[in-house]
């Protein structure tokens, strides 16, 4: 029997998510994996309008117990309506992240000390139960050269706006979670050209999970 | 030293809430009381776009789970920015609505079994710590009886279209809140005339409270 996989993809701003998002989708196609591509926050009609709550206005608006109590609630709707009935009907599904971004920006990034690891652990336990990704791509370069990418394009939304040693806290984060969960994460070096990250990509997917 | 204490109004749709919130704001105008009056969800410009999130669209559109989530998000906000920042500036805060109703409309209210009353106790904790209204006035009537009054007025907001039985469990849920917390809960009968109602909740305010 076929099995759908959930696959999510994470990485500070400006590590080339988007394009490898499209390689990626691009290779399940040619493929003929049936499969669905989504993101958070976001992902259904009423996760969206959350998502639209969270990224507008300033970067002080929401403090990190707020922002990570909106970001499960979207998540929780994401779960129910668009990642949990496409496993059912078979779909792969491929998220542009998922929970290991809240707990790397709300559980180590902001540092405020208003949450710890065991509050994100409860949160997420709340919403999905014991459901996973089975696997979850970290697309891993320095910070200082991915902002560089990021003040190239211009357009900063108030997550790019923190500062450098936020996106290095960042960057450990990711680390960390990646090295507390080998089985499930992959660490990608994404200081290389797109079609060399890519084919790492597919080498950890193809050696990972069982192609249909 | 003038203490500003933190009073919630709690109770089902039609209980008469929003007229006798009025009569209590023209008795603390009459004793010069300094005090701001707010509402949940909402009670702060962030939170209120959150209300908007919840209350529109229909009465499908959250689960328990992320409707839980969005309500503490706000509530998170509503305590950061008006809230606490009042009762330090001395002011008393009348709220219309707070945690009590999450505890009987996603705890008790809903049975569908995603939540229980201990997570909603573990996310109060996350939000507010140990801060609590200092007394918290609960209007009781038959749900029946109640409900006609919302059916007169014509315009039902997604919560007020659930039906008899959620509501009858709302209002166990707010005699069992308020059995549990008696020195914090007051329950008034609000099957009576508002001079009789207003009436018994000066009583309460001036047994319970020290006025200034």
């Amino acid at each position: 029997m076929k099995k759908a996989y959930f696959i999510t993809l994470e990485g500070g701003d400006g590590c080339g998510k988007t394009t490898q998002k499209q390689l990626l989708l691009d290779y399940l196609k040619n493929k003929q994996i049936d499969f669905i591509c989504t993101r958070e926050p976001g992902g259904s009609e009423a996760a969206e309008e959350i998502r639209k709550v969270i990224l507008s206005g300033s970067k002080d608006k929401w403090d990190s117990v707020s922002e990570t109590l909106l970001f499960f609630a979207a998540r929780r709707s994401h779960l129910v309506e668009t990642i949990w009935p496409a496993i059912r009907a078979g779909k792969w599904v491929i998220s542009d992240r998922f929970a290991d971004s809240t707990m790397a920006y709300q559980g180590y990034g902001r540092a405020d000390g208003l949450l710890n690891r065991t509050d994100i652990e409860f949160l997420y336990n709340l919403v999905a139960k014991d459901f996973k990704p089975d696997l979850t791509i970290i697309l891993d370069m320095d910070p200082q050269i991915a902002l560089e990418r990021v003040n190239k394009r211009g357009n900063m939304d108030r997550m790019e706006g923190m500062d450098l040693s936020f996106h290095q806290n960042l960057r450990s984060a990711f680390l960390d979670i990646a090295q507390k969960e080998p089985s499930r994460c992959v660490v990608i070096n994404a200081n290389q050209t797109p079609e060399k990250v890519h084919a790492d990509i597919v080498f950890a997917i193809e050696e990972r999970l069982t192609l249909c």
